[in-house]
């Protein structure tokens, strides 16, 4: 399936911050077709480093999309039923406004000047998208890790305009440990001298810094028993190289290639600061209590950066209060990155929650 | 108790890189009395970043010992009954011979041009401290993480000249995941332009790099509880930063003042190297056969970054060939750090332990 990231622009959007964005970019990519009743739209939010192409092989790359195992013919997200759209976030660099993107007042990149994001700003672009491609009501909003976010986050946002929910290894709210490695990675590419106040779009890119964050980032996706089975103590180049020092240094260099540094700064901020509990206050139920959607909740269990017990504390709170929700925690070895590569149980979960909530929706 | 650093001086040290280091400075302190006998002496090795102050204020600065909750007058460590002695590692920079030392060849600081180290140099270093105190047998060598390498180490090098290992919180060799991490660590230093190759020591050091290593290190000595018990999403300065972010900024800040950026590499990447098994050459029960010391191995609930698997591997590789080895793994919220902080159990273990094996080397 060959696709094509297609690109629109909405007059304005407000953000939480009181800053209004005028004009918003939004690039999103879709497959399969709307039916007649518009009641077959899927919207698949992305993860932290992901963009529009869920799907398919791009035209001018040959890249696959990242969840192209689940969406497709056949697939979890059917195409041949069902019309499934990806959009890249709002704070993006890969063709929504962002950072990087120009300011219409300065005519000059955004870089630090660009305003503090949210996940309630990034649903806000995509009910925009939603809205202009003539969907009043999402089937559902599916997505892991910061995607699971904003399907958490639609569910509250928009409760009339998403009839299901799948937030995938993700939480209601980052801990402590997972700001801390967001830090981390944030110090990383600040640290860097070319990063500059933000200002290197003129320049070079912090390439080093962003490379070490992303190191970071690689070590938190991964289990400690997937690294052994993947790299052990094997080395490489006569024995002087460990072949998991070798991978990380491969994947942070690449990651700059494709990949803004301030937009790390940004998304990585906005998940920092999603609280579906505003900073405790309210409990976890009171803030899922407006939600009427149906709600399909997953974990696994080697996931450590989101590990099952933050799943299990949405799971539970919706439960509190009789919402339609199913749980499962999934058995998998590949730590966080599950969600992207341990298709087989997934797809039947989802199927099965996506055919159900379908028959409810057009009864 | 006050306590002050001792350095004494030896001709030459070889290495197991084949290069002599010619001479070779030690830094230590040493706690209680050594008997008639000299048959109550206890080396205590320190972790990665700690030094020859075990115990007790220092003179100078106030400070107090990296495990002074262990060692003194009636603790763990009890120096009305033994003789203490804590040195600074090979590779170090509190004293010992490490990269910011003066090459004696060039009259500059050895740098990126000191010889790769590993485990067995650092306690062929403190062998060499021992026979110089008159020592011919510890009782004990006592450590935790990359101390209790070195007390590992100590049980298959020297055999004869240690009755017990008390290796805490360690491992016979580091996982891809605890490589990962120093790797992290290590491009963070190396990113940093000031590092310049390792010669820094007449312009500044490379502070932004090792402060973000060292933020990435202190990650991993907590657990996702205690961090969310010390930190939550609890924030300052108007709002604005996370307790967390705040706290790791401050530590990895803090941490340049009292830590060589080079030493940093060169100890880390002796972690890594450290094998007991030599890269999978033989088993770990064949590795310790030669052992003829007693072990009490020590682990904790909540530290994932040495998780107790690891420290289990130890104790069943030792009882396979009926080594005596007392094994016990305690709860703690407190993650890796729990070795430093959690005394109460780990105490009566030491103790006990201690009595027993002095017993039976003076019966």
């Amino acid at each position: 399936m060959e696709v094509e990231t297609q690109y629109t622009q909405f007059d304005s959007l407000n953000l939480d911050c009181g800053v209004t964005l005028n004009p918003v970019d939004c690039a999103y990519q879709t497959y399969g077709q709307l039916n007649t009743n518009k009641t077959n739209a899927i919207l698949v939010t992305h993860a932290f480093s992901g963009d529009a192409q869920a799907a398919g092989i791009d035209k001018d790359t040959g890249q696959k999309g990242w969840w192209d195992n689940m969406i497709g013919p056949g697939r979890a997200f059917d195409t041949d039923k069902y019309f499934v759209i990806c959009s890249n976030v709002l704070g993006g660099c890969k063709g929504s406004t962002g950072p990087a993107s120009l300011d219409p007042a300065t005519h000059r990149p955004y870089g630090m000047g660009f305003p503090v994001i949210t996940m309630a700003d990034m649903v806000r672009l995509q009910k925009k998208l939603i809205e202009s491609l003539g969907i009043k009501k999402l089937l559902a909003v599916a997505g892991g890790s910061m995607g699971g976010m904003q399907a958490l986050q639609w569910a509250v946002q928009y409760p009339d305009a998403v009839a299901a929910a799948i937030p995938i290894a993700t939480t209601a709210r980052h801990s402590a440990q997972q700001i801390a490695f967001n830090e981390v990675g944030r110090q990383a590419v600040m640290a860097d001298p070319d990063w500059n106040g933000g200002e290197y779009y003129i320049g070079r890119p912090p390439a080093r810094g962003l490379a070490v964050a992303r190191m970071v980032g690689h070590i938190t996706y991964m289990s400690d028993e997937s690294m052994r089975q993947k790299f052990g103590r094997r080395t490489r180049e006569n024995d002087d190289i460990f072949e998991v020092e070798s991978y990380l240094r491969y994947r942070g260099s690449q990651f700059v290639d494709r990949f803004d540094a301030n937009s790390y700064l940004y998304i990585t901020k906005a998940m920092d600061l999603f609280d579906l509990t505003h900073n405790g206050d309210m409990t976890l139920t009171a803030a899922l209590e407006s939600a009427t959607t149906r709600f399909l909740v997953i974990s696994f269990t080697s996931d450590w950066l989101y590990p099952s017990y933050q799943s299990q504390e949405i799971v539970n709170a919706l439960r509190r209060r009789n919402h339609d929700v199913a749980y499962c925690e999934l058995e998998s070895n590949y730590g966080h990155d599950a969600f992207l590569v341990e298709v087989k149980e997934q797809s039947e979960l989802v199927r099965g929650f996506l055919a159900k909530t379908f028959k409810g929706m057009n009864r």
